[in-house]
């Protein structure tokens, strides 16, 4: 249980130096590296609490995972430039972030609800809201946007958790289980750029089947020039 | 009863249906497919609950709607460039769900806590928040911002439901009005163009104004040229 | 007492006010104003609510909140052409709902959970939550990524609120002292132009350590043109 509080923290942590990397990057002062820090590192598990009714939500009830956020931000305000060329360390830690996320966020919403479905949605919401709050408040492209798998390991992770405890196996061992998977899934991205086949149009529309469909409209039919 | 759980259902179905097409246009990955779906879908109704203190909400208690939302998101994964030449097809849909959630949220709103002005909000809301979230979360121009008619179509459902249920009509009835209601007026702004006239600022200030106003400021005064 | 829900109210409506504002300088029709203006004027407040567990949130409990902020869209939407030449009479009357409301929303903070970070994020959450919303829905650089002091003035009115509350002050004393304090530090930020010093990477790298932490890659080697 221990190792698992610990993990937590972990997880808020390095979502909030997540928060307070983008705070460096569009050039804020302290307080906004704080705001930032918060809402990146407690917003995916505030999501959580709220729709499965815990309330007051867990920072409320817990202040220490601000504290945390909060003291983050203030080490990457003085440090982030070393951080920066760094980026590639950031990227693992929110790795570590994401893996454990989703298994905790799918062990709340499996003790709360016992329903399966809800486990991995809230798994992959806590392990992501974070983030993609912090695109929306800082004005970047949205991470849910970006090609290479990340929203998919959470998903994976939230899963392989509700798979094992179904099965019988010990919470703490399926969390492990999960974190992993997540971990490893997350990591092939981050090394061999894996990404899942994305959506692509069906392979280039004739000029006639666009004329047909009204996409484009005919040519002047002054042929005669 | 059932009537109204089926329309539910496929409110929440159309609205999930936009999500993965704003996927599709942002060329995303089926997990992304569902996710846009799922926060398009449920989303109007989330925020409801939240803010009626309904919890845990509704998609928690009955996760079918999230399985309906991530069935569609496959479906439209592997047909949307079908569809995308259909977008006609998927506004009228869209205003299908618009005019069912607007009157199912007057009515949530309403027996929560009998407040006219609450009940036209939540069937305000419950219509139009999964739109305007699925376009914050795909980067694009949020549905509020077109100059169409589409809040003010959702506003008038509610009303009206909110009015003939306070005159004693049965639900089921008032519901009906309601969505044929909100569903003329949609249907009318995407047939004819309808808007509500827009803001203007004062016809065009006279120079001297803009001068008198700081707006403008005093042209160089090399007035010998 | 009375002063204070007085307050409140008149909180509710500048922020009501400049959320009008932003459906002005986007064209919108009046219900898009409404939308705006509720969004804004109710928004800080929805959230501190939500995450204290305290529902329904306020405005469903007492809808004339939101009959407030329709109002103030309504008279904004015939007056918003004035209201925009002056526009530094707006940006102080929004430097007393963030003052106002950074003393209240760290008032219900502390009343709800004894906590003192509780109280200055719910304090600071309440005055800038609203603002923040309203520039993501209308699409405009957030408040938050601005250079001058905003969020840093609502947090110094919380913790002033929080120190003279724990210090044994009367409630109104409190939030009188914090708001002034809020007011004044806000204030000189829009007549001083004061900022904190914001982040900046450290000066300029040079080309050698830029070329040793990976940043740009070396020049081609054909020295001999």
């Amino acid at each position: 249980m221990n190792v698992l509080i610990l993990l937590d923290f972990a997880g808020v942590s390095v979502f909030a130096a997540t928060g307070a990397l983008a705070a460096s990057r569009k050039q804020l002062d302290i307080v906004g590296f704080m705001f930032l820090a918060c809402a990146t590192g407690v917003g995916g598990g505030t999501f959580r609490d709220l729709v499965l009714g815990r309330t007051p939500v867990f920072w409320v009830s817990e202040p220490a995972y601000l504290l945390v956020c909060a003291a983050t931000a203030v080490l990457l305000y003085f440090t982030a430039h070393m951080m920066e060329s760094r980026y590639r360390i950031l990227l693992w830690l929110d790795a570590v972030g994401l893996a454990a996320f989703c298994a905790m966020g799918a062990a709340v919403g499996l003790n709360a609800t016992g329903s399966s479905a809800i486990a991995i949605v809230t798994g992959m919401a806590t392990a992501t809201f974070g983030g993609i709050l912090r695109d929306i408040l800082a004005g970047e492209k949205s991470v849910l946007l970006r090609p290479e798998i990340y929203v998919s390991a959470a998903a994976a992770g939230a899963a392989l958790y509700t798979i094992a405890d179904t099965a019988g196996a010990p919470s703490g061992v399926s969390a492990l289980l999960a974190m992993a998977f997540a971990f490893v899934i997350r990591g092939g991205a981050l090394v061999f750029g894996w990404t899942l086949p994305s959506y692509r149009a069906r392979a280039g529309r004739t000029e006639s089947e666009l004329l047909r469909d009204g996409i484009v409209s005919p040519p002047p039919s002054n042929s005669d020039n």
